[in-house]
C-alpha cells in the first residue's frame, strides 16, 4: 500500500503546475484522472511541435487519461459522474472559466459535498488582479524575485527554471494533503485557492525579514553573499566554482593553504570579515586572478583538503551525470508506448516504508476513455454514441 | 479544528529548511516543540548580532520552545521522554551527527515504534557526498540550477532566495504529511530522507526534457523565454517590464498598437516567430528605443489594453506594497514579546474549512522549558536541578 492508494484525484489541470502536482499524488498512490480537452489535449503536447512530446510525458505519468468535450453537456456529466466518486478536483484555468465551463465548486459540490476542490491561478481568486491571466515569468516579476536575481549594477534575470509553477505546484500539493487529512478526521472537503504569485513570494523569508526589520530592499548581487565575503562563485582556468570562507579561520586557511597569499591575512583591505565585503571587488579580482592558473577540479580538491565549504557550478548535463545525483535514483527510466524508454527525474524524497514508485507511463490522448466510462456505467452503445457526437 | 490539531511535532532544526517546514506544520495546527542546543540555541538567532532576531522570529512562528544540551544523558533523556509521545520527529544535522547525539532513528524508534522520522540534509544520507556539508549556494551550484540562471555568456548567478532550503522545505513538509496519512491508515511509522540537491533538482523537469529528448543543454538567456520571442523583461523610462507576445498574433498587435511600428511585420528579421527568435538582439534593442521614451506604467496599460500578456517587475519593496498581494493577506502582523507588533509573510494557500493560523509568535530561547518539562511529569525539583546542572 502507498500513503494515497484509494484517494481518487481528478485532474481538469494542463501545462506545468497542476500537472507537477498530481503526478506526485499518483506518484504516492493515488488514482489521478487527467482530462483533457477535445480535441487538442494538454497544450503541453503540442509543445515542440509533436503530440506526445517529451515535456508532456515528464509531468504526466502515475495518471489515466480522459479526452472530454466540456462545452457540451454530454461531457460536462462525463465529469459529474466522477466527481461522485471522487476525493479531490483540480483544475488552473483562469479564474471565471470553471464557471463557465460548469465544473466550479458551487456546481460539483452537488454532486458530491465531501469533494476537496483546489484551484491554481496566477493571481488568485480574488483581489484587483484575479482576472488577469498569470504565467511563471509575470509571477517573477510581480513577486519581486526576479529584481533580486542577477548581476550587481545589470539587467534583472529570471530564475533559470519555472520556479513559481512548481511553487504553486507544491503549494497545492501539500494543501491537498492537508485538507485529505482533515476529511479522513471529519468527513468534510473544502476549497482551496493557489496562486503562482503568492507560491513563490512565501519563500522570500530572509528577505522579507531584512526589509521588514531594517527598511532593506534585497537586490542582486551575482553570486555573492550579503553579509559574508569570500562567498561566492569565482572563475578558474576551465570554469566557475563556489568558495564559502564563512568565518575569520576559514578565510585564513583559503589564504595560507589554498591559494598561498599569507600576506592577505594582514592587507589592510581584507582584515576583518566586514573589511572583506567593502571590498569584495578587488577580493575577487585577485582571487580570479590566482585561480585561473589551475582548473576548478584542483581548487576544489584543495579547498577540501582544508575543510573550506566549497562545490562546482555544475552545467545541466554534469548534474545529471554526477555520481551522487545518480546514486541517489535522481534519473529514472520508464517505458513510453509510443517513445520506447524514456528519461525521467527521479523522486526527491526517500521513504523507507512507502517510496513513490512509477506505475505507469503518461496517457496517451484518450487513451482510458473506454475504460473509465466502463467504470461509470456507460453502455458500449453510449460510449460508441459520445465518440460519434464528438463529446469524447 | 485544524487539519494537524493533534499532531506532535519534536523538531531539532535549525536555520531555515527544518524551520520553515515545521512552521508550516505549526501553521496548520500541529505542536510543535522547537528543541534548540544549549546554550546558544538556532544559529539564526544569531544573524545580525542579536538574540531574537527577525529571520529567526519570521519562520519559528507557532512553535513552543524548549532548550537542552543534548551532549549530556540527562538532556538525550529530556527528548526521549517527548518523543514517547510524538508524532513526527524531525533534524537537520549532518548526516552522522544525530547518532553521536544519540537522537537517530534506529535510537528513537525503540522509543516510539510509530515514530515518523525526517532528516533533512545537503546531499542525503546515502551516496558518495552525504558526508558533505551543504548550503543552499552549493546546492544551486551542484543541480545546475545556477548554471542555468543569468546574462547569456555572463557569470553565473544565483538564484535571489534561498532556493534549495526553501525546496528542501516543503519536500519534507509534503513526504511527513503523506507519512501521516500512512500511520493514520495503518499506524505504521517509517524514516524519510530529504535533501536539498534533491528537491530543487526534482523541479528542472522542462530542461530535463529537452536534455533527456535533444541533449539540449539549459543555459542562461536572462529573462528570455528560449522558444518565442518577444517573450521577456524590457527596459523603459524608469524600469524593466515583461511581456509576452506569444503568438503572431499577438506580435502584430504590440507592432501596430503597442509601439506602433507597423512597418516591423513586414521587416524580414521579423516575419516569422523563428525570425524573432533568430534575432532576438536586434529585436529587444529597437523595442528598448522606444520604450525608453514612456514610464513603464504608461506601456503596462498600452499592452493590457490590447490584451498582450505583460506585467511589471516589482522591486521587492514593490511586491509587498502591491494591492493585490496586500488584498491576499500575504503580508500579515503579529505581536513579539519583546519586539512588540512585526510584520510577517502571510499564508500562500487558502483553505476555505481549515486556513493556517497565527496562534503564536515565535519563542524566546528556552521559553517553554518549564510547561514542556512539567507535562513530561518532571517535578520542581528535577527542573531546578536541570537547570544547574546546564541541561536546559
Amino acid at each position: 500500500m502507498q500513503p494515497l492508494t484509494g484517494l481518487k484525484v481528478i485532474d481538469l489541470t494542463q501545462v506545468l503546475s497542476g500537472p507537477y502536482c498530481t503526478m506526485v499524488l499518483g506518484d504516492m498512490g493515488a488514482e489521478v484522472i487527467k482530462v483533457e480537452k477535445f480535441p487538442s489535449g494538454d497544450d503541453t503536447r503540442r509543445i515542440g511541435g509533436f503530440e506526445d512530446n517529451y515535456n508532456f510525458n515528464m509531468v504526466n505519468r502515475n495518471k489515466k487519461g480522459l479526452q472530454v468535450n466540456l462545452t457540451m453537456e454530454k461531457g460536462r456529466e462525463i465529469i459529474y459522474r466522477l466527481v461522485e466518486k471522487a476525493d479531490v478536483f483540480i483544475e488552473n484555468f483562469r479564474p471565471g472559466v470553471a464557471k463557465k465551463l460548469g465544473v466550479d465548486y458551487e456546481t460539483l459540490k452537488k454532486h458530491n459535498s465531501q469533494l476537496i476542490y483546489c484551484s491554481i491561478s496566477g493571481y488568485g481568486q480574488t483581489g484587483p488582479y484575479c482576472q488577469k491571466g498569470g504565467y511563471d515569468i509575470m509571477a517573477q516579476g510581480m513577486s519581486g524575485i526576479m529584481s533580486m536575481t542577477g548581476e550587481t549594477d545589470g539587467r534583472p534575470v529570471k530564475v533559470g527554471i519555472a520556479l513559481h509553477d512548481t511553487a504553486a505546484a507544491v503549494t497545492a500539493l501539500y494543501h491537498i494533503l492537508l485538507a485529505y487529512i482533515y476529511k479522513l478526521k471529519s468527513g468534510e472537503g473544502q476549497y482551496i485557492d493557489i496562486s503562482l504569485v503568492e507560491s513563490g513570494l512565501a519563500w522570500t523569508v530572509w528577505e522579507a525579514a531584512s526589509l521588514f526589520s531594517k527598511g532593506e530592499i534585497a537586490e542582486p548581487n551575482g553570486t555573492r553573499h550579503r553579509m559574508i565575503a569570500p562567498y561566492q562563485g569565482f572563475r578558474t582556468k576551465n570554469g566557475y566554482i563556489l568558495v564559502g570562507a564563512a568565518n575569520q579561520k576559514l578565510w585564513e586557511l583559503f589564504c595560507k593553504h589554498v591559494v598561498e597569499k599569507e600576506e592577505w591575512i594582514t592587507d589592510p583591505r581584507f582584515i576583518t570579515g566586514n573589511d572583506r565585503v567593502q571590498n569584495v571587488n578587488e577580493l575577487e579580482h585577485l582571487i580570479e586572478d590566482v585561480f585561473s592558473e589551475e582548473t576548478s577540479e584542483i581548487w576544489l580538491q584543495k579547498l577540501e583538503s582544508v575543510g573550506i565549504p566549497c562545490g562546482p557550478i555544475h552545467t545541466y548535463a554534469e548534474a545529471l551525470q554526477n555520481k551522487q545525483i545518480l546514486s541517489r535514483e535522481m534519473v529514472i527510466e520508464g517505458k513510453h508506448p509510443r517513445g520506447g524508454m524514456m528519461k525521467m527525474l527521479g523522486f526527491p524524497g526517500k521513504m523507507s516504508k512507502t517510496p513513490a514508485q512509477l506505475r505507469s507511463p503518461a496517457p496517451l490522448l484518450g487513451q482510458h476513455n473506454d475504460e473509465i466510462l466502463k467504470e461509470l456505467h456507460y453502455s458500449e452503445a453510449e460510449i460508441r454514441q459520445l465518440k460519434e457526437e464528438s463529446i469524447i
